[in-house]
């Protein structure tokens, strides 16, 4: 059971005032593919794209399933440290895999799963409270060993976690960080830590089928094997030399000629499915802080991605989609088989006119709003595509996690830029370390608010 | 304690590159602010703009806190239904104002939130699992009275609802929807269900200080006399006739003004705040559905409403924002005082060089992020404006509400559409309509399909 990838709604050719993708441009991009393929191709065999080659990580793994195993029951509570890469894949594999709302008996069998992806202390204080020590299990997870956010947050914790249970407070502190670098990694070996590896040739945005995911998700009991196979599976499918048959590149070749050719800037990522609802958010790191860069000429290039949830968003964002600017490119996901679906019932006396509802399920109705949600929006001239998973399982979400991991990697190739760092990154924390440094928290603020934030040519009301 | 907006990174003037606005443009807007705010408070008094007015309701209040104290002690979970309007704001109050992680005493004196603002099965039925009939009050909110999405989730809930407690099911069902149209109004006079109005001249997106969002907060417990206090001195600060200190009005302005003579499509609302998250997706609709419109002459307008959050996004979506096209306008909410700060301990050893953290707060390092982020996003030449909180309370965020939604009034204004229609979603009611109609699901289903989806001159992947 695969998914497929439907693009014609991306063409132009369409009633008068389409926007779309000039299909001889499309024919174009085909005849370049041989060459992007060849480029990643060469990337990955020179040890530069550590992502393609996750799903057959067997070592790692088998030590990630000996942990799980070995202190499966003991802990009520998971806590993941971490933000951007370490945190987006895990919340959107926790709420397509796990139970979304658990009844006691589930509730019993498997730790709940806190993710702090952020330094508020709202947030921090909350997860303090409510996860006592001696029953949580910290899972700690930077791939630089030196995160601001992260590595705050920890030694939070971990005066916490000392204080309420002395030296056993290292059987409660899992680490995921680099082989080498940073300052977990020599930390973790000092005190004898349980570790596992984020390989140095994974970026955090493309390592969610690394341990920095697959930790939690033995502690939590997705379906790694089928997550792994599905991987495998999709990656296999976008590596295909026929351009027409490679998920992949179609799309991302959609993409980058609707951003550069006709004015489409913004991609819309649609899930018809409350499981995938948070995959927008892992999508958005992914093409975000891919593709969002200075070329070597110095243009600015990248699309802005950005969600929406079906059906929720037709309450939401519908009108400005189907009346406002024609410039975003829309995917659907549609999924054609709900777990647990449910019949709507008889309306009572009094609320006949519901009538049409009863009798269907509430997967048709979604699958109803999806279809006519693409048919108004295609009707109103706006390009869209349809990922179509027959369910939402391990194996589909993993293929579907290698196509966007893919297509991300040919839009590199397609606007010539790197796909795998994030220079644009540094001068925010530059200025935060200035802010945090030792010259003294409120002078360094005087000093940098001075320079043009409070250039105030006009007053602030 | 008050709001305070600082729009001077909106404007261009600084290092070569900058994208802004000109301020000579500023000085036109400025000119014709009072012909805008005639035409608002024209609309205002001939009773279209019922949301201005929400703050000095006092009857339905009255009503609203009698049937909270009446029932107070004895629902375990609340459970919304509603969708959009009904459902964005109450979902954005929860997260600012209820606590966000609840110790075990403070469950127990108030019911938990659950808002079902979908119908895939999966949260449908998760709902349905874990909140027990007899320890649960559902709040049926549809202003139309006959919302699809909703109504579906009530004949199930219903259903159950009567197996469990046979006519006893009525007192845990009260209603929130128009005086007189459509269903639900008469299902509820005809069982006597305890109800409220959502007045007719206030729509959805803009509902969130109506009983759309009181009832659910008087059940929560936040503080409804602060939240309009707020609300209302936001209101009069925004219908201000002096443009300079009128925070509205410059700020739909600069936008307007960045979308129409900037090419910075795109609004970005970036929070730096766990508890403000949520107020992104409510902002969202509000500008969506608000100003993405076809203009009179056919011309499409609106621009996209985006979301980040700090300090998460830093490790998502600034590389894009700092070195992708400059089409964004970011709007930064920074929270001067954080409640229940706390300080970041002293590193142990090993990890001394976090010593840069030691000692300040969360509450610190996130504000620190904020401002490093905006200076670095500046320093790009991006546009930015800074909205200032003092804290996150029930007033502060009654004006913030109040700030937008007189902006987006403004805005419709600015562009010369309605803001309060939303033509653009009918298209796809209808097909849904025929999708789940009367002459059969699928032969629909097939009909609709044949007409545009299923053109495949590229072969579905």
């Amino acid at each position: 059971m695969t998914l497929t990838l439907d693009y014609t709604c991306f063409l132009s050719g369409g009633p008068q005032g389409d926007v779309g993708v000039d299909p001889s441009q499309l024919e174009l991009a085909a005849s370049q593919h041989a060459g992007h393929l060849a480029s990643l191709v060469a990337k990955r065999e020179s040890g530069q794209l550590g992502f393609f080659d996750l799903p057959e990580q067997r070592a790692p793994l088998d030590a990630i399933r000996n942990y799980a195993a070995q202190v499966e029951g003991r802990f009520e509570n998971v806590v993941v440290l971490g933000i951007g890469g370490s945190a987006l894949g895990t919340q959107a594999l926790h709420a397509a895999l796990s139970p979304v709302l658990h009844d006691n008996r589930s509730q019993r069998q498997r730790p709940r799963l806190f993710v702090v992806d952020n330094v508020d202390p709202v947030l921090v204080g909350g997860v303090l409270r409510v996860a006592n020590p001696g029953t949580t299990l910290f899972n700690v997870i930077s791939k630089s060993g030196s995160t601001a956010e992260t590595m705050s947050q920890f030694l939070l914790f971990l005066e916490a976690l000392k204080a309420a249970l002395g030296d056993a407070w290292r059987e409660h502190v899992v680490v995921t960080t680099d082989a080498e670098q940073g300052f977990l990694r020599p930390f973790a070996d000092a005190h004898g830590l349980q570790s596992f590896v984020v390989p140095a040739n994974v970026g955090g945005r493309f390592s969610v089928l690394s341990p920095v995911g697959l930790l939690p998700g033995a502690l939590l009991g997705w379906d790694l094997d089928a997550l792994l196979e599905g991987a495998a599976r999709g990656r296999d499918r976008c590596l295909a030399a026929d351009f027409s048959a490679n998920p992949a590149a179609l799309w991302a070749s959609c993409h980058h000629l609707l951003d550069t050719q006709a004015g489409v800037h913004n991609q819309v990522l649609f899930p018809y499915s409350h499981r995938l609802r948070l995959l927008v958010d892992w999508n958005v790191q992914l093409v975000a802080e891919s593709l969002g860069k200075l070329t070597p000429s110095g243009e600015r290039v990248g699309p802005l991605p950005h969600g929406a949830v079906g059906a929720t968003d037709q309450h939401s964002q519908v009108q400005l989609f189907a009346e406002g600017p024609r410039d975003k490119a829309f995917t659907f996901l549609r999924v054609m088989n709900h777990l647990d679906d449910m019949v709507i019932p008889e309306p009572p006396e009094g609320l006949g006119e519901l009538g049409y509802l009863a009798g269907k399920t509430f997967g048709q109705l979604l699958d109803a709003e999806c279809q006519a949600t693409r048919l108004a929006l295609t009707d109103a001239g706006c390009p869209s595509a349809l990922i179509t998973l027959p369910h939402v399982d391990a194996s589909t979400v993993g293929e579907f996690l290698m196509w966007s991991m893919v297509a991300t990697a040919f839009g590199g190739e397609l606007y010539g830029i790197n796909a795998f760092d994030q220079p644009g990154v540094e001068a925010g924390k530059i200025a935060t370390y200035g802010l945090m440094g030792r010259a003294g928290f409120e002078a360094e603020r005087a000093r940098v608010e001075g320079s043009r934030i409070s250039d105030d040519r006009y007053r602030v009301v």
